[in-house]
This record gives structure tokens, sequence and C-alpha cells, in this order.
């Protein structure tokens, strides 16, 4: 059965690891990812998120981070530090080059789906991977020290200042990448990826005609709190700060009216009952994705569990 | 006493390096860098001889080309060649952190003489090295195959085109650095490094002021061309399809009106009589600049001779 998944980094690219290792045929997944983590630096155009989603699925990706390039040198950034230049964003060589190249085309005029497409041929992606736009769509963190752009928030102030809130600039103009609506479309189901639902899994659905699509589809969500905690990142602090106590239930609270499907960890059985408000259909299930095989078999329980629930 | 170099690539770095060793004082040295040779690969500004320069006076050079960076790796660039992108200009980390620094700041607006210096400092070079313009004046090579930007025609065609001439874009608008002419104007001396002087030494000459400045200097040129080939490049070659048999004497003829002094190497000895049809003083000796004692021991030779009969 053809599945879309919705990512953003490191955590979405695990889970669609585990879904394309659980299909019969890996070509039925399509996910769909965050664009909105882009950005500019040493005059190169940076996808983490879509980096990190291909390097995972071409099994490339650095086992130890999550997110760079396995075997991964950092000849290059060393000596630019030792020009003066900035490095507060590390830029290993062999990531470096994917910079380099897909800036070089998106400067001949490629589209960046185009070149994603054509670098998932080349690394030897069994998915296809779609950024859920052509269009920059930069995520702007509104925080108590001002707006900032995500990287700056994310990487070089390391989620410190409080969050207020999100804006996702001219996701109202962006057009959905070519493929994303048939995509959806055709989907037996949608999973959202364990991702941060305000900076990864949001900015997916902030462009126009995505919840659209998914109007009236299976929507599983994997929630990315687990014990109270985000798994990776931000996430719990954001709903803290956002006056939310960071729980599946406040993840799927956030999801209202999206997901039919809910995902919690076993450490959080407990809360099932009250996600339910929320979601018809509850799945409590080991969520941790701590190797290749428990992301595998995690897609393939929700995957196996939609079957029979949808 | 204070010394100016007009230099190209591998030959006016070596020849710069012995000037910069015979000095008392290395920061007596003054080395003016072609620009015409500057190009963008990758969405990079790469200013081939001034990085040969700065890296040979740094001795961070690769003794083994002459150009790039000892100890160099090509993570990046294999990187690159397997995503499918141009690898035909061979650039190795470490280099392409120095195109990586210096194309942030040029887009943040800093000259590129203030860029070279910086650099210089950081890299410990103790003379002082100066584009001789913060505009590009891009060489262009007219062949039989038609007009080709510098690096079409020297790397990527192999110096394979015949040349029929060369024009150095945008020199009439183009300004002398900052420190160039007053550089030049305080010199004892200007030396002409055995540089290709069609494709190295022309294009500086081509920027307004520079002959003016050296007008009534002593001003000694060393023959890049050695028993009738060039010891590195295609100066041989072209002096040939321009219809000149390439000598010491051609070159010599090449330079008349400019120079005051002329070197050539030994092997040539039976030309200083032609030679002096064209400039009054000559000398004959090992130009060979095959290790760092032979360069010293050449610009220690040049310097004695200039001190003797100016």
């Amino acid at each position: 059965m053809s599945i879309v998944v919705l990512a953003g980094g490191v955590g979405g690219a695990k889970f669609a690891y585990g879904v394309m290792r659980a299909l019969p045929n890996p070509a039925d997944l399509t996910v769909i990812v965050n664009v909105g983590d882009d950005f500019e630096h040493w005059g190169l155009k940076i996808c983490p998120d879509l980096d990190t989603v291909c390097y995972t699925l071409a099994e490339l990706e650095n086992p130890a981070t999550g997110w760079g390039r396995r075997g991964e040198s950092w000849r290059v950034m060393e000596a630019v530090a030792a020009l003066g230049g900035p490095d507060w964003f590390r830029l290993g060589d062999l990531d470096l080059a994917t910079h380099i190249e897909r800036t070089r085309r998106l400067r001949a005029g490629q589209p960046l789906s185009h070149i994603v497409a054509d670098f998932c041929r080349r690394w030897g992606v069994p998915a296809r991977v779609l950024p859920v736009s052509d269009q920059p769509i930069p995520t702007m963190v509104l925080t108590d020290e001002g707006e900032m752009a995500f990287q700056e928030y994310f990487v070089r102030r390391r989620w410190r200042p409080r969050v207020r809130g999100f804006r996702f600039a001219g996701s109202e103009q962006a057009r959905p990448a070519p493929g994303v609506l048939e995509a959806i479309r055709i989907a037996r189901a949608v999973l959202l990826a364990p991702s941060n639902p305000f900076v990864s899994i949001d900015p997916i659905l902030a462009v126009p005609g995505i919840r659209q699509a998914m109007q009236g589809k299976p929507v599983a969500a994997v929630s990315p709190i687990v014990g109270g905690e985000a798994v990776k990142g931000p996430a719990a602090k954001m709903f803290r700060e956002l006056g939310v106590e960071p729980s599946p239930k406040a993840v799927a609270g956030h999801y209202r009216g999206l997901v039919s499907h809910f995902v919690l960890d076993a450490a959080d059985a407990s809360q099932a009952d009250a996600v339910r408000q929320h979601v018809p259909h509850v799945l409590v299930t080991d969520t941790m994705m701590t190797s290749p095989e428990r992301r595998q078999r995690l897609a393939e329980e929700v995957l196996a569990w939609l079957r029979d629930t949808i």
C-alpha cells in the first residue's frame, strides 16, 4: 500500500526509514519533508531536514549523531575557522559537497524537488523524497528576545530563547512541490513522523493544499513526546513555553481534527484514554527507534494496525 | 630596499618567494598579483594566482604541484563528482575553504585586497600581497575556436586551442587596488617574475596607472622562456601561435620600452647580445627555481646586480 510520511529531521528520518523497510516495496513510500529549516550559510543553500532524510534512507547517515554523513571529515570547516570564518554551523566535507552541488543547480534554475530526486537516484534512495515546496518557507521563531531565523534559534542559540510562537514566512504564497498533493491523494494513509509538531510538521501543513488533501484520509501521528520529554530537540520545552504541559495528550490536542490515529509510547500508557478525547484510534507500543530493527518493528506494527482499523 | 614583484601563478610565486627570502626584511617586498585568471566555480570566487602566491609565501603550498595546498585532500570534490557535479577544475578541501571564506566576505562587501591582507596575516605571510585591482578583470583568450574565458581555455581545454590574442575585460575601467601605485612609486625596483607575459604580466600592466607608475624606474624581467620552451605552461606555445619564435629575445621584445634589466638563463647565453637590442642591462645566470635555495640564490643575484647597475 502506498504511504506518505510527513517528516522533519532526525526523528522523522528514522521513522521514514522504518516505514521504508516495513513496506514490501520501498517505492510505495513518499516522504514529504519540511523545508522551514533551510537557510543560507557560507553562501550555500542548506536543507538540513531533506539531507537528513535522504542520508538516512540511503544508509549514508552518521549513526552517532543522526544527522550528517557517515565517515565524515571536517577539513574544510577547520580551514575556514582558521581564516576567521563562521563555524557555528558544523558542515562536514561530504555534507558540504551536497550543499555545493545543490546550490549550483538551484542557481542554474533547477527546482529543489528535481535536484532532490536526482541526488536520491545517485545515493540509491529506494523511496521517494519530496520537499513540501520548491519555494523557500523559512521558519521564524518568535521568542522573548524577538523574532529569529530558525537556525539562529536552533543551532547558534541552542534553543535557549523562550518561544512565543512561530511564523512560516511566505507559506501563504507557497505551492506544494510537483507530486506532493498527488502522493497524499493516492496514499492509503498519511503518517506524521515523531518530529517536532511546531517546527517540523506544522511548516509542512502550512503549505496551502496539504491539509485539504489529507481531509477524510487515515492520518496517524506518532508522539514525539515520551515521558514528558522530547526524544530529541526542543519540542517539550516549546510546549512548556507556550503554556501546555508536554505529553502525548498535548500532541494529540495539537493535531486535533487532522489525525485519526495516534501512537504513544508504552511509557505513557496511562494517557491512552486522555488521548482518545482527541483521536478515535490509539495505539500504545514501544516507539523508541534506537536501532534500525526497532524502527522497522514500530513501522510494521503501525502499518498492520492501520490495515486493521481503516 | 623596497621591491615590487609583478607575478602570476606558480613561476611568479616561486620567484616572489626567492625575493622574500633574499631581502633582509621580507616586509620590504610587495607582490602585485594578476587577477585575470579569477573566475567563479561552484558559485565561489576563485583567485588561482593570488592563492598560489599566498600559499607559497606562507610555505603552505603543495611542493609537488606548485599550486594548491600542502597535505591537501579531495573529499568534497569526490562527493561533488558522485552527485554529477563539475569536477574539471580540481578543488582540494583546504583550498576550498579559502574560496568559501573569500566569497562570503566579498558578498558581505569587503574588497578583495582587504580580504587578501587578512588571509595573509592569518597564514603568516611575511611579505605584502596585493591583487592588482579589487575589480574583476577576466582574461579572455581569443582562439581559432572563438573567444573563451581563461580557465575554460587553460584548464578545461588544457590550452589546446590556438591563440590569436587576449582581452582583459573591463581593464580600462579598473582601478589599481589601494597601495598598488604607492608600492610601485616607492620601490627601488620592479621585478617582472618569470610568469607568462601574455596572461600573467600583461593583465597586470593593463590596469590604468601601472605602466605610468613604472616609468623611469629600474624594471627587471626574468625570462619565462628557457631553451625555446616555457618552464611551465603555454607561454612558448602562445608565442609560436602569435608568429614569434619563443626565446628570451622574444620576451625582451615583448617588454621593450618597459624593462631596463633582463635576466636570461645560462642555457640561452648565446642570446645575450640579441636581448641587448631591446634592453640595456642583461644578466645571464641559472634561473631554474627547482628548490627554495635556488629561488633565493637567483633573487640574491638579481638584487645584487640591480644594486650595482642602478
